[in-house]
Protein backbone atom coordinates (compact mmCIF):
# COMPACT_ATOMS: atom_id res chain seq x y z
CA UNK A 1 0.00 0.00 0.00
CA UNK A 2 1.67 3.52 -0.83
CA UNK A 3 0.74 6.71 1.02
CA UNK A 4 1.72 9.67 -0.73
CA UNK A 5 3.34 12.30 1.95
CA UNK A 6 4.16 15.33 0.34
CA UNK A 7 6.56 14.82 -2.40
CA UNK A 8 7.73 11.56 -1.08
CA UNK A 9 5.67 8.15 -1.39
CA UNK A 10 5.79 5.83 1.85
CA UNK A 11 5.08 2.09 1.70
CA UNK A 12 3.91 0.43 4.25
CA UNK A 13 2.26 -3.17 5.18
CA UNK A 14 -0.70 -4.00 3.35
CA UNK A 15 -2.98 -6.15 6.02
CA UNK A 16 -2.87 -8.59 2.96
CA UNK A 17 0.66 -8.53 2.36
CA UNK A 18 2.06 -9.34 5.89
CA UNK A 19 3.34 -12.55 7.17
CA UNK A 20 0.58 -14.71 9.35
CA UNK A 21 1.05 -14.37 12.63
CA UNK A 22 -0.69 -15.79 15.84
CA UNK A 23 -3.08 -12.37 15.75
CA UNK A 24 -4.70 -13.37 12.28
CA UNK A 25 -7.33 -15.85 13.75
CA UNK A 26 -8.46 -12.88 16.04
CA UNK A 27 -8.15 -10.30 13.06
CA UNK A 28 -10.18 -12.65 10.66
CA UNK A 29 -12.93 -13.35 13.46
CA UNK A 30 -13.85 -9.65 13.72
CA UNK A 31 -13.48 -9.36 9.97
CA UNK A 32 -16.85 -11.75 10.18
CA UNK A 33 -19.55 -11.44 8.84
CA UNK A 34 -22.65 -10.93 11.16
CA UNK A 35 -25.90 -11.54 10.26
CA UNK A 36 -29.00 -9.74 11.88
CA UNK A 37 -31.05 -12.21 14.49
CA UNK A 38 -32.63 -14.25 13.26
CA UNK A 39 -31.51 -14.74 10.07
CA UNK A 40 -32.41 -16.91 7.66
CA UNK A 41 -33.50 -17.63 3.79
CA UNK A 42 -37.12 -17.91 3.06
CA UNK A 43 -36.97 -18.93 -0.56
CA UNK A 44 -34.90 -17.51 -3.71
CA UNK A 45 -34.36 -14.14 -3.43
CA UNK A 46 -36.12 -13.74 0.13
CA UNK A 47 -34.76 -13.74 3.44
CA UNK A 48 -36.03 -12.68 6.95
CA UNK A 49 -34.31 -11.62 9.83
CA UNK A 50 -34.73 -9.21 13.39
CA UNK A 51 -33.87 -5.61 13.20
CA UNK A 52 -30.71 -5.16 11.08
CA UNK A 53 -27.83 -3.05 13.25
CA UNK A 54 -24.58 -1.05 12.12
CA UNK A 55 -22.55 -4.56 12.62
CA UNK A 56 -24.79 -6.46 10.44
CA UNK A 57 -24.43 -3.99 7.73
CA UNK A 58 -21.50 -5.55 5.63
CA UNK A 59 -22.96 -8.98 5.91
CA UNK A 60 -26.23 -7.51 4.20
CA UNK A 61 -24.43 -5.63 1.55
CA UNK A 62 -23.53 -8.84 0.12
CA UNK A 63 -26.74 -10.44 -0.17
CA UNK A 64 -27.06 -7.58 -3.17
CA UNK A 65 -30.01 -6.83 -1.56
CA UNK A 66 -32.73 -4.50 -3.87
CA UNK A 67 -35.70 -3.70 -0.93
CA UNK A 68 -36.30 -4.20 2.76
CA UNK A 69 -39.68 -4.51 3.73
CA UNK A 70 -40.11 -3.39 7.39
CA UNK A 71 -42.92 -4.41 9.26
CA UNK A 72 -42.82 -1.98 12.36
CA UNK A 73 -44.65 1.42 12.62
CA UNK A 74 -41.42 3.09 14.28
CA UNK A 75 -39.49 5.20 12.06
CA UNK A 76 -36.63 3.76 10.32
CA UNK A 77 -33.06 5.10 12.65
CA UNK A 78 -31.17 7.08 10.59
CA UNK A 79 -27.91 4.69 9.85
CA UNK A 80 -30.26 2.27 8.78
CA UNK A 81 -31.32 4.50 6.15
CA UNK A 82 -28.56 5.84 5.43
CA UNK A 83 -27.29 2.38 4.68
CA UNK A 84 -30.03 1.50 2.47
CA UNK A 85 -29.21 5.28 0.40
CA UNK A 86 -26.11 4.17 -0.15
CA UNK A 87 -26.46 0.84 -1.47
CA UNK A 88 -29.48 1.57 -3.76
CA UNK A 89 -31.64 -0.36 -1.60
CA UNK A 90 -35.59 0.60 -1.73
CA UNK A 91 -37.34 0.47 1.66
CA UNK A 92 -40.95 -0.66 1.79
CA UNK A 93 -43.13 -0.32 5.32
CA UNK A 94 -46.08 -1.63 6.46
CA UNK A 95 -46.20 -0.15 10.48
CA UNK A 96 -47.92 -2.81 12.30
CA UNK A 97 -48.13 -2.99 16.09
CA UNK A 98 -45.79 -5.36 17.80
CA UNK A 99 -46.17 -4.14 21.51
CA UNK A 100 -48.61 -6.38 23.06
CA UNK A 101 -47.35 -9.74 23.86
CA UNK A 102 -50.51 -11.66 23.41
CA UNK A 103 -54.08 -11.19 20.82
CA UNK A 104 -51.92 -8.41 18.51
CA UNK A 105 -54.30 -8.12 15.86
CA UNK A 106 -51.95 -8.46 12.53
CA UNK A 107 -54.16 -5.72 10.11
CA UNK A 108 -54.80 -8.55 6.86
CA UNK A 109 -54.43 -5.42 4.90
CA UNK A 110 -51.09 -4.89 5.43
CA UNK A 111 -50.02 -8.30 5.20
CA UNK A 112 -51.63 -8.60 2.01
CA UNK A 113 -49.95 -5.50 0.77
CA UNK A 114 -46.40 -6.55 1.86
CA UNK A 115 -47.07 -10.05 0.11
CA UNK A 116 -47.54 -8.15 -2.96
CA UNK A 117 -44.10 -6.54 -2.86
CA UNK A 118 -42.64 -9.88 -1.45
CA UNK A 119 -43.80 -11.80 -5.19
CA UNK A 120 -42.69 -9.04 -7.08
CA UNK A 121 -39.68 -10.92 -8.31
CA UNK A 122 -38.21 -6.62 -9.71
CA UNK A 123 -38.08 -6.47 -6.20
CA UNK A 124 -35.56 -9.51 -5.10
CA UNK A 125 -33.15 -9.60 -3.51
CA UNK A 126 -35.40 -8.96 -0.40
CA UNK A 127 -35.59 -8.52 3.12
CA UNK A 128 -38.44 -8.64 5.33
CA UNK A 129 -37.83 -8.04 8.67
CA UNK A 130 -39.86 -6.44 12.56
CA UNK A 131 -37.64 -6.37 15.49
CA UNK A 132 -37.21 -9.55 16.42
CA UNK A 133 -37.91 -11.78 13.48
CA UNK A 134 -40.46 -13.70 15.36
CA UNK A 135 -44.26 -12.51 15.21
CA UNK A 136 -44.61 -10.18 12.06
CA UNK A 137 -42.62 -11.53 9.83
CA UNK A 138 -43.70 -15.21 11.41
CA UNK A 139 -47.17 -14.03 10.05
CA UNK A 140 -45.88 -12.70 6.63
CA UNK A 141 -43.44 -15.62 5.87
CA UNK A 142 -46.50 -17.74 6.81
CA UNK A 143 -48.54 -16.14 4.30
CA UNK A 144 -46.35 -17.05 1.93
CA UNK A 145 -46.32 -20.61 2.61
CA UNK A 146 -49.81 -20.48 2.67
CA UNK A 147 -49.37 -19.21 -1.70
CA UNK A 148 -46.57 -22.04 -1.81
CA UNK A 149 -49.38 -24.64 -1.00
CA UNK A 150 -47.91 -25.77 2.51
CA UNK A 151 -49.32 -27.94 5.04
CA UNK A 152 -50.70 -26.00 8.10
CA UNK A 153 -48.36 -28.59 10.31
CA UNK A 154 -45.13 -27.33 8.02
CA UNK A 155 -46.14 -23.71 8.59
CA UNK A 156 -46.53 -23.55 12.03
CA UNK A 157 -43.42 -25.73 12.44
CA UNK A 158 -41.32 -23.11 11.17
CA UNK A 159 -42.95 -20.39 12.91
CA UNK A 160 -42.29 -21.90 16.07
CA UNK A 161 -38.30 -22.43 14.99
CA UNK A 162 -38.33 -18.48 14.60
CA UNK A 163 -40.66 -18.00 17.14
CA UNK A 164 -39.55 -20.55 19.83
CA UNK A 165 -41.05 -19.45 23.15
CA UNK A 166 -42.70 -16.78 22.41
CA UNK A 167 -45.08 -18.53 20.16
CA UNK A 168 -48.86 -17.01 19.71
CA UNK A 169 -51.54 -18.55 18.47
CA UNK A 170 -53.40 -15.84 17.45
CA UNK A 171 -50.98 -15.42 14.98
CA UNK A 172 -50.95 -18.76 13.94
CA UNK A 173 -54.35 -18.56 13.85
CA UNK A 174 -54.15 -15.50 11.86
CA UNK A 175 -52.10 -17.18 9.29
CA UNK A 176 -54.94 -20.52 9.28
CA UNK A 177 -57.69 -17.97 8.18
CA UNK A 178 -55.58 -15.47 6.36
CA UNK A 179 -57.78 -15.65 2.36
CA UNK A 180 -55.11 -16.21 -0.25
CA UNK A 181 -57.76 -15.63 -3.00
CA UNK A 182 -57.07 -12.23 -3.63
CA UNK A 183 -53.30 -12.94 -4.17
CA UNK A 184 -53.04 -15.87 -5.56
CA UNK A 185 -53.66 -14.90 -9.21
CA UNK A 186 -49.97 -13.11 -8.54
CA UNK A 187 -46.95 -14.90 -10.19
CA UNK A 188 -44.64 -17.34 -7.92
CA UNK A 189 -41.62 -17.53 -9.35
CA UNK A 190 -39.87 -19.22 -6.40
CA UNK A 191 -37.41 -22.11 -6.30
CA UNK A 192 -39.98 -24.03 -4.05
CA UNK A 193 -41.65 -24.42 -7.88
CA UNK A 194 -39.71 -24.46 -10.21
CA UNK A 195 -36.24 -26.01 -11.06
CA UNK A 196 -32.78 -23.52 -10.90
CA UNK A 197 -30.99 -24.06 -13.80
CA UNK B 1 -64.51 -37.59 -18.33
CA UNK B 2 -65.15 -40.21 -20.32
CA UNK B 3 -65.05 -44.04 -19.69
CA UNK B 4 -65.17 -47.07 -22.94
CA UNK B 5 -68.03 -48.88 -21.80
CA UNK B 6 -68.38 -51.13 -24.56
CA UNK B 7 -69.44 -49.19 -27.36
CA UNK B 8 -70.99 -46.38 -25.18
CA UNK B 9 -69.08 -43.50 -23.32
CA UNK B 10 -70.44 -42.90 -19.94
CA UNK B 11 -69.77 -39.54 -19.02
CA UNK B 12 -68.79 -39.47 -15.22
CA UNK B 13 -68.40 -35.76 -13.25
CA UNK B 14 -64.74 -34.81 -13.23
CA UNK B 15 -63.21 -33.91 -10.24
CA UNK B 16 -61.92 -30.93 -11.65
CA UNK B 17 -65.12 -29.54 -13.05
CA UNK B 18 -67.56 -30.43 -10.23
CA UNK B 19 -69.08 -27.16 -8.69
CA UNK B 20 -67.20 -25.68 -4.73
CA UNK B 21 -68.50 -28.09 -1.88
CA UNK B 22 -68.02 -27.30 1.72
CA UNK B 23 -65.23 -30.69 1.35
CA UNK B 24 -63.19 -27.98 -1.46
CA UNK B 25 -61.31 -26.79 1.78
CA UNK B 26 -60.74 -30.05 2.76
CA UNK B 27 -59.43 -31.22 -0.12
CA UNK B 28 -57.55 -28.07 -0.50
CA UNK B 29 -55.57 -29.36 2.67
CA UNK B 30 -54.83 -32.82 1.69
CA UNK B 31 -53.58 -31.70 -1.50
CA UNK B 32 -50.90 -29.65 -0.04
CA UNK B 33 -47.08 -29.93 0.22
CA UNK B 34 -45.57 -31.67 3.26
CA UNK B 35 -41.82 -30.51 2.85
CA UNK B 36 -39.75 -33.10 5.55
CA UNK B 37 -39.05 -32.19 9.12
CA UNK B 38 -36.91 -29.70 10.14
CA UNK B 39 -36.90 -28.30 6.22
CA UNK B 40 -35.28 -25.05 5.30
CA UNK B 41 -33.30 -22.98 2.77
CA UNK B 42 -29.53 -22.94 3.71
CA UNK B 43 -28.84 -20.78 0.36
CA UNK B 44 -29.34 -20.67 -3.51
CA UNK B 45 -29.71 -24.35 -4.13
CA UNK B 46 -29.15 -26.12 -1.12
CA UNK B 47 -31.66 -27.31 1.19
CA UNK B 48 -31.60 -28.79 4.89
CA UNK B 49 -34.32 -31.62 6.69
CA UNK B 50 -34.72 -34.34 8.54
CA UNK B 51 -35.64 -37.87 7.15
CA UNK B 52 -38.18 -37.61 4.05
CA UNK B 53 -41.18 -39.94 3.43
CA UNK B 54 -42.83 -40.48 1.08
CA UNK B 55 -45.96 -38.08 2.40
CA UNK B 56 -42.73 -35.38 1.21
CA UNK B 57 -42.10 -37.06 -1.49
CA UNK B 58 -44.43 -34.42 -3.86
CA UNK B 59 -42.96 -31.65 -2.05
CA UNK B 60 -39.21 -32.74 -2.49
CA UNK B 61 -40.03 -33.23 -6.26
CA UNK B 62 -41.37 -29.62 -6.78
CA UNK B 63 -37.83 -28.74 -5.30
CA UNK B 64 -36.44 -30.04 -8.98
CA UNK B 65 -33.05 -31.74 -6.84
CA UNK B 66 -30.14 -32.68 -8.95
CA UNK B 67 -28.37 -34.22 -5.67
CA UNK B 68 -29.49 -35.41 -2.43
CA UNK B 69 -26.57 -35.90 0.65
CA UNK B 70 -27.70 -38.63 3.06
CA UNK B 71 -25.51 -38.41 6.50
CA UNK B 72 -26.54 -41.31 7.68
CA UNK B 73 -24.73 -44.94 7.84
CA UNK B 74 -28.06 -47.28 7.74
CA UNK B 75 -29.20 -48.18 3.75
CA UNK B 76 -31.21 -45.87 2.05
CA UNK B 77 -35.08 -47.42 2.35
CA UNK B 78 -36.20 -48.72 -0.72
CA UNK B 79 -39.25 -46.17 -1.51
CA UNK B 80 -36.46 -43.56 -1.13
CA UNK B 81 -34.06 -45.12 -3.37
CA UNK B 82 -37.23 -45.40 -6.02
CA UNK B 83 -37.87 -41.89 -5.27
CA UNK B 84 -34.66 -40.74 -6.23
CA UNK B 85 -34.02 -43.45 -9.22
CA UNK B 86 -37.14 -41.82 -10.76
CA UNK B 87 -36.72 -38.42 -10.41
CA UNK B 88 -32.96 -38.75 -11.87
CA UNK B 89 -31.76 -37.45 -8.84
CA UNK B 90 -28.18 -38.58 -7.24
CA UNK B 91 -27.72 -40.22 -3.62
CA UNK B 92 -24.05 -39.12 -1.63
CA UNK B 93 -24.24 -40.94 1.35
CA UNK B 94 -21.31 -40.07 4.31
CA UNK B 95 -22.13 -42.13 6.67
CA UNK B 96 -21.71 -41.02 10.68
CA UNK B 97 -23.10 -42.74 13.15
CA UNK B 98 -25.46 -40.63 15.66
CA UNK B 99 -26.76 -43.14 17.62
CA UNK B 100 -25.45 -41.57 21.25
CA UNK B 101 -26.73 -38.53 23.09
CA UNK B 102 -23.71 -36.81 23.75
CA UNK B 103 -19.84 -36.58 22.36
CA UNK B 104 -20.45 -38.44 19.32
CA UNK B 105 -17.62 -37.82 17.28
CA UNK B 106 -18.05 -36.70 13.76
CA UNK B 107 -15.99 -37.67 11.50
CA UNK B 108 -14.06 -34.88 9.61
CA UNK B 109 -12.95 -36.43 6.89
CA UNK B 110 -16.95 -37.41 5.92
CA UNK B 111 -17.79 -33.86 6.51
CA UNK B 112 -15.02 -32.66 4.03
CA UNK B 113 -15.88 -34.70 1.50
CA UNK B 114 -19.61 -33.94 1.76
CA UNK B 115 -18.43 -30.40 1.59
CA UNK B 116 -16.89 -30.69 -1.50
CA UNK B 117 -20.33 -32.31 -3.08
CA UNK B 118 -22.52 -28.95 -1.45
CA UNK B 119 -19.79 -26.65 -2.77
CA UNK B 120 -20.19 -27.91 -6.81
CA UNK B 121 -23.04 -26.06 -8.34
CA UNK B 122 -23.60 -28.78 -10.66
CA UNK B 123 -24.86 -30.86 -8.10
CA UNK B 124 -27.39 -28.02 -7.09
CA UNK B 125 -30.37 -28.59 -6.38
CA UNK B 126 -29.50 -30.32 -3.40
CA UNK B 127 -30.97 -31.84 -0.13
CA UNK B 128 -28.96 -32.54 2.73
CA UNK B 129 -30.27 -34.71 5.38
CA UNK B 130 -29.69 -37.08 8.53
CA UNK B 131 -32.45 -38.65 10.73
CA UNK B 132 -33.92 -35.59 12.41
CA UNK B 133 -32.29 -32.59 10.51
CA UNK B 134 -30.45 -31.92 13.67
CA UNK B 135 -26.74 -32.90 14.50
CA UNK B 136 -25.03 -34.25 11.42
CA UNK B 137 -27.03 -31.69 9.02
CA UNK B 138 -26.03 -28.81 11.76
CA UNK B 139 -22.45 -30.25 11.72
CA UNK B 140 -22.01 -29.63 7.70
CA UNK B 141 -24.32 -26.47 7.66
CA UNK B 142 -22.62 -25.00 10.35
CA UNK B 143 -19.20 -25.70 7.96
CA UNK B 144 -21.04 -24.03 5.42
CA UNK B 145 -21.01 -21.23 7.12
CA UNK B 146 -17.43 -20.95 7.86
CA UNK B 147 -16.91 -20.99 4.75
CA UNK B 148 -19.17 -18.08 4.03
CA UNK B 149 -17.19 -16.30 6.79
CA UNK B 150 -20.41 -16.31 8.62
CA UNK B 151 -19.31 -15.28 13.09
CA UNK B 152 -19.76 -18.18 15.15
CA UNK B 153 -22.48 -16.67 17.10
CA UNK B 154 -24.92 -16.44 14.20
CA UNK B 155 -23.51 -20.09 13.21
CA UNK B 156 -24.05 -21.59 16.45
CA UNK B 157 -27.71 -19.14 16.59
CA UNK B 158 -29.32 -20.97 13.42
CA UNK B 159 -27.89 -24.37 14.48
CA UNK B 160 -29.59 -23.87 17.79
CA UNK B 161 -32.61 -23.30 16.10
CA UNK B 162 -33.17 -26.43 14.62
CA UNK B 163 -31.14 -28.33 17.28
CA UNK B 164 -33.50 -26.78 20.16
CA UNK B 165 -33.29 -28.81 23.02
CA UNK B 166 -31.27 -31.02 21.65
CA UNK B 167 -28.39 -28.82 21.29
CA UNK B 168 -24.80 -30.52 21.59
CA UNK B 169 -22.02 -28.76 22.85
CA UNK B 170 -19.91 -31.10 20.95
CA UNK B 171 -21.18 -30.36 17.39
CA UNK B 172 -20.46 -26.65 18.28
CA UNK B 173 -17.47 -27.32 19.15
CA UNK B 174 -16.71 -29.69 16.00
CA UNK B 175 -18.18 -26.89 14.26
CA UNK B 176 -15.52 -24.52 15.76
CA UNK B 177 -12.63 -26.40 15.65
CA UNK B 178 -13.27 -27.60 11.82
CA UNK B 179 -10.17 -26.79 9.82
CA UNK B 180 -11.54 -25.05 6.42
CA UNK B 181 -8.61 -24.40 5.00
CA UNK B 182 -8.58 -27.65 2.65
CA UNK B 183 -11.64 -26.19 1.25
CA UNK B 184 -11.29 -23.01 1.11
CA UNK B 185 -10.31 -22.53 -2.43
CA UNK B 186 -13.34 -24.18 -4.05
CA UNK B 187 -15.67 -21.58 -5.77
CA UNK B 188 -18.58 -20.35 -3.17
CA UNK B 189 -21.34 -19.16 -6.12
CA UNK B 190 -23.92 -19.01 -3.23
CA UNK B 191 -26.31 -15.79 -3.08
CA UNK B 192 -24.81 -14.70 0.59
CA UNK B 193 -22.00 -13.73 -1.35
CA UNK B 194 -23.41 -12.71 -5.11
CA UNK B 195 -26.40 -10.59 -6.46
CA UNK B 196 -29.26 -12.97 -7.96
CA UNK B 197 -29.72 -11.08 -11.31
Amino acid sequence: MKIANGDREVCVASPAAKAPSVGDEKEREADAFVPPLNFAMVDNGVFRSGFPHSANFSFLKSLGLRSVIYLCPEPYPEENEEFLKENGIRLFQFGMDGSQEHFVKIPEHAIREALKVVLDVRNHPLLIHCKRGKHRTGCLVGCVRRLQKWCLTSIFDEYQRFAAAKARVSDQRFIELFDISSVEHLPMSFSCSKRIV
